[in-house]
């Protein structure tokens, strides 16, 4: 499968892991937003999280003091964790972790969130998913078309993970920059303007 | 002040009010919602809201049953409530409703609102408010750069609200519909495309 716009695997230029490991112990979650807010400080892009889903079930309201509330659940989320615009493009994307060195467990994702990035990619958007294999301290951008293919591989017999050769060939390294700890929009340029 | 297409006020036709009310009594937020969910069964758009943002402080996690937030707080959104994609656009926009008959008071919306919606407009997105006036049952699209205007006119000693008058002159009432009971992708497809 190729990208967009028919490059394969020549972009971007390789990435020397930052030997310093500045940017280890932070979670990507963190990394992700610091990347964002950088984005939307300089005027690149409008990307932010989604707020966590939760199921207010009851708040009181104190006098004189903010309302808390008392009990609350976790919904599941039934899109992805990021949104927003970038170089009049839709950009939606998820991002995971794993302490897995060889694979890419395909549980973490789940499947209306497939459906969510196919209706995405239909639609004009684009969809991807950012991995991180913790242990290596590596992040890779992998679009969602090629999600597509391990997702459906799996159902008809195929692994219930991606192998870690495989991301390192169909998806692309992210840069480690200072400011922009996990530079995607660089990708994003690359593989599809 | 004109619309991207340079359309100015002739579309859409004017929209009979439902003389029923079977649209009573359902907030702007249960109708935008479901109007929402009924874009996406139907695979026209995929727009959400998104998610409240709460400060979560303390979770329960009891043995065999699911965790329980047991403190948390309303923090303030930084972007407008709802955006997602339609014919290859983003599409962000907030919803209010008001009590008030004859103009909606600016008080509703916040000063980091209107730089996103600035942000979105400038990065090629569609932004938009969708207004309610909930005593006369009438519902409101008036673009971005229409709600710009009378924003920055209260700092210069202009108007603290919108008059209705000038809403209904520089909006686009939106049609209601059984299945789309807030059905503002008619008036997107009419300014826009």
């Amino acid at each position: 499968m190729n990208y967009p716009n028919g490059l394969t695997k020549k972009v971007p230029a390789p990435v020397k892991n930052n030997t310093s490991f500045a940017n280890r112990g932070m979670s990507l979650e963190t990394d992700i937003n610091e990347t964002n807010m950088f984005y939307l400080a300089t005027d690149r892009a409008i990307i932010h999280k989604k707020p966590t889903p939760v199921q207010i079930v009851n708040v009181n309201y104190p006098k004189r003091s903010a309302a808390v509330i008392t009990e609350a659940y976790f919904k599941q989320a039934s899109t992805t964790d990021y949104n927003g615009l970038y170089r009049n493009k839709y950009i939606d994307f998820e991002a995971k972790e794993t302490n897995n060195k060889t694979s890419f467990p395909l549980a973490n994702i789940h499947e209306h969130q497939i459906k969510h990035m196919h209706a995405i990619v239909k639609h004009g958007g684009i969809s991807f998913i950012i991995i991180r294999f913790t242990q290596l301290n590596e992040t890779y951008f992998l679009s969602a078309e090629h999600l597509f293919t391990y997702w459906e591989n799996q159902f008809n017999g195929g692994r219930k993970s991606v192998p870690y050769a495989d991301i390192k060939q169909h998806g692309f390294q992210i840069p480690f920059q200072y400011q922009a700890r996990v530079n995607y929009l660089a990708i994003i340029d690359q593989l599809y303007f």
